[in-house]
């Protein structure tokens, strides 16, 4: 593979690449998914929707809106749904072609790479390791008359770390001020327990300035069947997405499975209690390992080790971690783990002790 | 529904539109899909597929390019898939920004919308109705120094009229000279009968100004799945789009339908078949009611008459049928239906005859 198709797979994930070599799969803790699998009533659903997959899907994706409309408390005019969340990054990037953008080092880097897509200029705000990547509210002063659009995960990917509302809110008041569009990014917040304490969504109402960003892709373990939508404050911003690239972005496959999903509470409890749980006791054991540890409340963890050829030695193991060293504010030494179930995430920290 | 999203349902195939207003699924022949419904060994490749659903899809589709490569006779690197066909026109316009298009009037609207998103500006070249829509070798003549990119529908949507090679090779060759992209649309070219006679993907060796797109959408049933490809000329080309927008387009679920669909070649011949000896009936029928029935080769027919209310009284009848009175070089009176099963095609006929 050259390089810049590794653009492609940089994301973690690349189970083909790993069959490719191998001929085997891989235990991937590169992307982080819930490790519980597709729940059953969503599989189902899936199922059911192969009877229907002659027909093109909806393109207003109708039924599933008017769900997350419920859901959420906000008009289904309001929501987006898109090919997978990132799809929706590429789609607000192309269709606003915002001229300055402000992000924070680490993020997520497909906002990166979306924006200057769309020829948009970046700042970026460095987060210190040494502060654990805590995310202050120097962040609002930085917004300027330029910032046309400012992204921002929380929980922060790669790092875990939750922002809370006392630093979010001063964020938001900026960008009302400088009319600015501020795109909290929270596909992994299901994860944390603190979720309810710190979403954005409250947010929205009567806030034009401010659209919120969720996946279906990591919750539910659909990263396979894609599907992530766009809560906006602005109704004339989620009409202008929907008319934006293709009509049919979101498979009927993906709409059914997601209508299912939304009713999995059970499924979600329980993802969010082992996780914590793993979460934890994998900090610990790395911790223990020497590992400089973030602490993180996602189903991830961000560490740093003084040993930089980890991914290459535990994919020779079959194991497969994130390389972090091409994150802008990272570098060689960083890596992202998923938190998987106890069987697995045991045998990750068994082969990360045989190859330290 | 407002008008700005009317944009998003004029393609056809608005069951989900139907559905709110009546509470059932309308007959539908405003899209063209096949009629024989997604087949057994695709249905059953795409339900194993979901027991990988919890991993991100192939972002390359390595699998599914190869075997595309073995079909086709092209290499691997010249092909990229898609989120349906629609989605690689998407890209390809956001990724080249053409300054100067040209298009055949009628064609598909999709070319249009893609186009003018990219802010890139058209020139259309009016086939006339007098002549069947056929495409004559004048329109190489019109492709100018400034010409960046040609879309060419073969057989055309909506007429369903095929160009042949001694049309297409003078036009390709023109392209070759002014370094013009070409692209030509084959989406519906498997339900031809002179399919290998006409099909340019033979020239793609060596012509880098040359691109094929196919989709699996309509051949194989698979609309709701999304998925489709284009075979490039031009390697380079191809590597771009394959880095365009997003990383994951293509859901596992369609990677893994779309390999199995590969493989049905007597759905295929059973398809045409079908569809060569309906069109023929149709046809007939449809003329002898009075329509002007354009003489396609497609899974669809287009038609004139002096009822420009046909949509309307069908669609009370719970039938779906194509207005295209929105097309470039159409106007009202004008319509696409869809050739389907002969009990379908009959209850279309016998309800025309009511409504005339």
């Amino acid at each position: 593979m050259d390089g810049e198709n590794d653009l492609r797979t940089e994301h973690g994930g690349d189970w083909a690449g790993y069959q490719e070599e191998y001929g085997s799969l891989p235990m991937d803790f590169s992307a982080s998914i819930s490790p519980l699998g597709l729940p059953k009533g969503v599989r189902e659903a899936a199922v059911r929707a192969l009877d229907e997959a002659d027909r093109y899907p909806d393109p207003l994706c109708r039924a599933l809106c008017a769900k997350l409309a419920e859901k959420h408390g906000i008009p289904a005019g309001q929501i987006v749904c898109g090919n997978g969340a990132a799809d929706l990054i590429h789609r607000l990037c192309s269709r606003l072609r915002p001229r300055h953008a402000l992000l924070a080092a680490p993020d997520f880097t497909e906002y990166r790479r979306a924006l200057q897509s769309a020829g948009c200029g970046i700042s970026l705000f460095p987060l210190q390791a040494e502060d654990g990547f805590r995310l202050g509210t120097a962040f609002a002063d930085t917004i300027g008359e330029e910032t046309d659009i400012v992204f921002l995960s929380n929980p922060n990917n790669p790092s875990g770390v939750l922002t809370g509302r006392e630093v979010l809110e001063p964020i938001l008041q900026r960008c009302r001020e400088k009319n600015c569009l501020l795109v909290v990014d929270e596909c992994f917040l299901d994860f944390a327990e603190r979720e309810a304490e710190v979403s954005m969504i409250p947010a929205l109402d009567g806030t034009p300035q401010l659209a919120v960003l969720k996946a279906f892709t990591k919750t539910y373990a659909m990263a396979g069947l894609r599907l992530g939508y766009l809560l906006c404050g602005n109704a004339e911003l989620a009409a202008a997405l929907q008319r934006e690239g293709q009509p049919w972005p979101v498979s009927h496959i993906a709409q059914e499975a997601g209508l299912a999903a939304l009713t999995e509470e059970n499924y979600v409890n329980l993802l969010r209690r082992l996780i914590t749980t793993e979460r934890k006791r994998m900090a610990q054991a790395l911790d223990e390992m020497g590992f400089t540890v973030i602490p993180g409340e996602a189903n991830y963890l961000l560490l740093q080790s003084g040993n930089t050829r980890l991914c290459d030695r535990l994919r020779r193991r079959g194991i497969l971690i994130r390389d972090c060293s091409c994150y802008d504010g990272l570098g060689p030494g960083w890596y992202r783990v998923a938190v998987r179930t106890e069987r697995e995430n045991s045998a990750l920290l068994g082969a990360l002790r045989e190859v330290l």
